[in-house]
């Protein structure tokens, strides 16, 4: 124990760390704000998290080891990234093309299997925490203090700007979740739409609400992996499944987009991302949340991209919205939680609220982003500047309607 | 002579390609719009061209070999360019690495002569063909029509939002040409600029104006490599001179700008890049206009920044913008043509038009845009939401009173 007290003493540079122990034993380690506070019912998990801190802080917490005071399990966690120091393991270049090899080597039959373990898990548990229209990927925040509702429509409306979608195109939606952002740019934007997943409940889901919604004629969900599909399209769409590419299949999927763009089509790629180089997934999160998964630096999406005949033409980079989007998931899991915990168990709870709180907390620092990219088959397929995102819009007229 | 003609006959899939020989025998590949003619006076330059295009046609031209109808060089080349196919050289990853250590390893004394080589030029000649503030760099559209002096000065603005300045702020332009931007901020933006130079003679030539416009207490140039420079600034901004760093320094550079920024702090790169994957310079541009200089990759761009401590934050592609800025260029630069022909000779001048010309058709065709990266230290330093960059700003105090 003493070993471990004398490493948190060393690393924590910024803000203040309290720890507590069982008996009422206090810890301080660091100064000034912010405060936050590491409550140990075992402290014996200090022991195995310095040893293993990837794995270990999120299983340990899994196991009712240690606790942050109600509410303050995020900024728990970005009080220890922040000082996380040699924890912060900086892959070297051999590890991250073992780990891109062995993690993310995702066939067709792997990415079925990765999405299976957790897309498939029951519809239920998302509503108890997204958004009414279910979208689950960062939200667009035209202030800190919007509500999610509204955040998500706002997404959904700045990616239609970006895709500069007319009337009767024919759009493809490389990941389309339960349905959400297909459904919107049928109703509201008068497109067609062909959505791909690869869980076989989202797309029932998303079938029953094309149907619910009347849009069954123009928005179809297809059971398929982007590389099994085949079409041509005036536009592209992918929010949130690059996430489960892996690196050694980033040449493949940008060739795969090329090939089902028709000659000025237009594409735009809604990924996480790491802000700073190339690493490897944290192995908790590979183990417990999304085998698989992988979010690119930037150096390693524009390298996937420039092997394509695609151009970039905007890249935008969205900060401390996915912080936001998280915390208003939580805040609503919350409310949730003893329903969450009655069906799935107290374990599932926990660890579905640290999944949660440490991406939180990754965005929250600057270690993850979100880069939204659009791309095009020529330069000429967007306009000359960026002022058509940004004109007052007035609300397309279903959306007044429903309004 | 009949090889060279079987090969255009291969290549020419887009467009037509008229070529004209001295007896005025004509041949013609291809079919369609556009229409590029091609007019031999010594016919043999086509071997040379076909032996080693990258450097014979720029040096053919140069000799009076050959020649396009007037004010059609550029179209020509956007033919010649768009139907390369094998032409096209895809640096392998050997050759690209190779290139980078021999031909871009501009230490600070080789950065000074690869300057001097182009930049210390007589001033003379760069009013011959830029605009009155004498930018020269990639203006900024807002529509198509727009014409030169305005396009430079919403180029200077849109920088300027995207510095997000505050009057009273120290700000450091590496690569300060005749000091054109630092002035413009230093004037309209109320913040103190330093910039740095390595060309003699654009340093004296922004000095003047600088104490000219009664500005010499706000601004200072200094005839400095950035890897000389030493302070602590709240905004850092690059315009067009990344483009002779090399790629062997691109972490130096990015490692720089990072040491000189104060927390909180923003900067903005402006420079050219490669739309497609890594590569080489183009042998000519290199032995006659930029010895050193290469324009980045996105992914090469990325990866400098991704092993410093900043942030990308924004990502603008601006594509046909330069090839309306060079098209600008290029006409000014042919109403002095017989004075410029006179002063500096035949050969010189038409080295000049290929380069502006040639630059015209890689924009055109787009092989090359510019990226405006806006880089930060802290993912908040900048606002949530880019909308700040498009609201209508009335047009700076200063520049109402000069208008």
């Amino acid at each position: 124990m003493q070993r471990e007290l004398a490493m948190l003493a060393r690393l924590v540079r910024q803000g203040t760390l309290e720890l507590e122990l069982p008996g009422g034993e206090v810890h301080r380690f660091g100064s000034g704000a912010p405060l936050a506070r590491w409550r140990f019912a075992r402290p014996a998990a200090l022991r195995r998290i310095a040893a293993n801190p990837e794995l270990a802080l999120g299983e340990t917490y899994m196991r009712g080891d240690w606790d942050a005071p109600p509410g303050e399990l995020a900024a728990l966690l970005t009080v220890l990234l922040r000082n996380a120091g040699e924890f912060v393991q900086r892959a070297g270049r051999l590890r991250r093309l073992l780990a891109a090899a062995l993690q993310q080597w995702n066939r067709v039959q792997v990415s079925y299997r990765n999405a299976s373990h957790h897309y498939d898990l029951d519809e239920w548990l998302f509503r108890r925490f997204l958004d009414r229209d279910m979208y689950y990927s960062c939200a667009y925040f035209t202030a800190p203090d919007v509500g999610l509702e509204d955040a998500q429509r706002a997404k959904a409306e700045h990616i239609a700007a970006k895709l500069c979608l007319q009337p009767g195109q024919r759009v493809l939606d490389i990941g389309s979740g339960w349905g959400s952002l297909a459904l919107h740019l049928a109703q509201h934007h008068g497109v067609e739409v062909t959505g791909l997943t690869l869980s076989r409940r989202q797309l029932e889901a998303a079938q029953r609400a094309a149907r619910e919604r009347g849009l069954a004629e123009r928005v179809r969900f297809l059971l398929q992996d982007y590389r099994e599909h085949q079409g041509q399209y005036d536009r592209i769409v992918s929010v949130g499944m690059f996430e489960h590419v892996g690196r050694p299949f980033y040449a493949r999927f940008f060739g795969q987009v090329a090939a089902c763009l028709r000659p000025g089509g237009v594409a735009l790629l809604h990924t996480i991302c790491r802000l700073g180089p190339p690493g490897t997934t944290n192995a908790w999160v590979r183990k417990y949340i999304f085998p698989g998964g992988y979010s690119p630096a930037l150096s390693e999406l524009a390298d996937g991209i420039e092997h394509s005949a695609l151009k970039v033409t905007d890249v935008e980079l969205l900060r401390r919205h996915y912080a936001l989007t998280l915390r208003a998931w939580q805040a609503r899991f919350q409310q949730h939680r003893a329903e969450v915990a009655e069906r799935l168990g107290e374990t599932f709870c926990r660890m579905w609220e640290f999944y949660l709180a440490a991406s939180e907390a990754s965005f929250e620092v600057g270690d993850l982003g979100v880069a939204q990219v659009q791309l095009a088959t020529h330069i000429d397929a967007v306009p000359l500047t960026r002022d058509y995102l940004y004109r007052q819009r007035s609300a397309p007229q279903a959306l007044r309607r429903a309004g």
